[in-house]
């Protein structure tokens, strides 16, 4: 067994504090990551504090994981001892089903599992995350990182990265087309980032007019502010694609009505409660709302190679381990350029 | 002008009544069809309701029409005296506009020009439905209907069937795919006839064990009573299409969970109420919603062609003219399998 440093929560309303525990042993398929960054997600602090119910305790968060590989199983042949890699909201998944076999393990039938929070394949071990020295993950659910890329601005790609990537991929977003994106955070930075690239007209849809002047250095074409009703008129029926990040209780409506013939509102935020959605505005212009869940390993190594390519990655703030729970507070208050990232040496001192 | 017998809505609480008015006389473009039947489709008693706002009277209802031409223009090619003919929920539109020009003028930007209870493009003239004895239409928006069908059970596909059939063909349901219709009426049953046709697993979503025996006549392969929870539980990420045709007030929650991956729920019914909508449902399995509306001048030819190759029509319950109040009553309780169609013979005598 492999001794590990951690920050852990001990239940949802206990803050994040010091914990150890043991990884297993790499078995002949095995990875282990020594871990250098862990980004924070929102999803980290939801989880931590039962916010979606369901959560298992002792909890060690983080889902966005770089480092460098330690140690490789007799059987691993992808990988190499001193190789960057990266892991992501996922380490397992049933591999057979017809979801994994299209490599969209994220939607596996028998559920994937989850990188924290989760019990692992054995019904027995809880699954810990990133906030941790060291991951031990099976060689198919772990990613290939570029050492080009700053790799402490590489950890968000994991999840932040592949949310918003896969769902502008699924909906084909090109040079060309009108896409907007909902809310300028840890997705939606990372939204920007790739619909710009993409080579789209990029709008960022925004309640607060302090997100301008960041959207315009981000690349975004047009500011548009959705509580200006004489602004929201201007475009409706205009965007082909509008990619909703916010997890925020809200209301789809608004965002239907700026959809063009075919256009897709594409929702990849998780308010915890439903959204009212009128039939008239579905049929009016044939729109959809689509849901889009992180994305598969293929999918998400393939937007690390694209990073890669495109010198593409987060804006960070580095913190200490020991800063976690400060910074949970100033990201419950979207208090953040974009991602928060821990600098995982903080707690191997 | 052409002198016309019809029946009107002089307001929104006033039963239908008898009333006389003048079509345009036919332009260069125009054709003239004397009206053999016309359906009657839910959204006649919406609108004379004026449930859905806006209705604009006197309102002659009926945009499911079937007749046979009498008088063309000079200038038009493709219809002849003596031709059957349809004319659905349209009569005109911009022409202009990127959807118009994509053969999708239902989308069409400024508006399509309903069949009734809309203006005409001059402005100025209420355009009039199909409970009437005589309608003068634009080549355009006409439609050719094949004489070896029977006449009377064409009448409804001109709405109800488009509005199955377009949805059906946009989610590309085709031999191999699971297929869900919700409810057994007017729309329904079309929805039913042509998922089947197509060569799809078919099943029946109803709140209504009473519609098992009549889905079954139609061809579904299985019966699902959505009240039953074991048994929507056993149809849980089943469906690769759910066609929603209802039209009251309902959630669309219940029919997500149905959905496989990349499912998508078609809906058509026009509740007056929205339904909610909960992200994790969209995120799980990559889930969409997606309104359709009728369907385009072209398609709709495309549909009536294919019913007359494969010998689809209508289930309809034919009734005078004058019975046309107590069929409202009936409808509105879903009393008529599937569909009431006037004889327009009997506005004649």
């Amino acid at each position: 067994m492999i001794p590990v440093n951690a920050y852990a929560a001990q239940s949802a309303t206990s803050p994040l504090a010091p914990f150890n525990f043991e990884r297993r042993a790499v078995g002949p398929h095995d990875v282990q990551v020594e871990i250098l960054y862990c980004g924070v997600c929102h999803s980290d602090l939801h989880q931590v504090r039962d916010e979606w119910g369901g959560s298992i305790y002792p909890m060690v968060p983080g889902h966005e994981i770089v480092g460098k590989i330690v140690k490789t199983g007799s059987e691993v042949r992808n990988f190499k001892v001193g190789e960057i890699a990266g892991v992501g909201v996922m380490v397992d998944s049933c591999r057979v089903c017809k979801n994994c076999k299209q490599d969209l393990e994220q939607y596996c039938v028998e559920g994937m599992t989850g990188t924290y929070n989760a019990m692992e394949r054995d019904g027995k071990t809880i699954a810990q995350g990133g906030y941790s020295t060291q991951i031990v993950v099976d060689e198919k659910y772990v990613l290939h990182v570029s050492e080009k890329l700053d790799l402490k601005a590489v950890a968000p790609l994991l999840c932040a990265g592949i949310t918003t990537y896969s769902p502008l991929r699924f909906a084909s977003v090109k040079p060309g087309m009108k896409v907007a994106i909902v809310g300028l955070g840890g997705l939606g930075h990372m939204g920007v980032k790739f619909a710009v690239s993409f080579g789209a007209e990029v709008s960022l849809l925004s309640t607060s007019k302090s997100k301008e002047a960041d959207a315009k250095k981000l690349g975004v074409h047009h500011f548009i502010l959705t509580t200006d009703r004489a602004e929201m008129k201007k475009y409706a029926s205009y965007f082909d694609v509008i990619l909703d990040t916010v997890s925020a209780n809200h209301e789809y409506e608004a965002y239907l009505d700026l959809l063009d013939l075919n256009g897709r509102l594409m929702v990849v935020g998780l308010p915890p409660e439903p959204s009212k959605v009128g039939a008239f505005k579905l049929l009016n212009n044939r729109r959809s709302i689509t849901g889009s869940m992180i994305g598969g390993i293929k999918e998400t190594q393939e937007m690390l190679d694209y990073c890669a390519e495109h010198n593409i990655v987060a804006d960070v703030e580095m913190i200490n381990m020991q800063e976690i729970n400060e910074a949970y507070e100033r990201m419950a208050k979207n208090d953040v350029k974009y991602r928060f990232v821990i600098d995982i040496n903080s707690l191997k001192s």
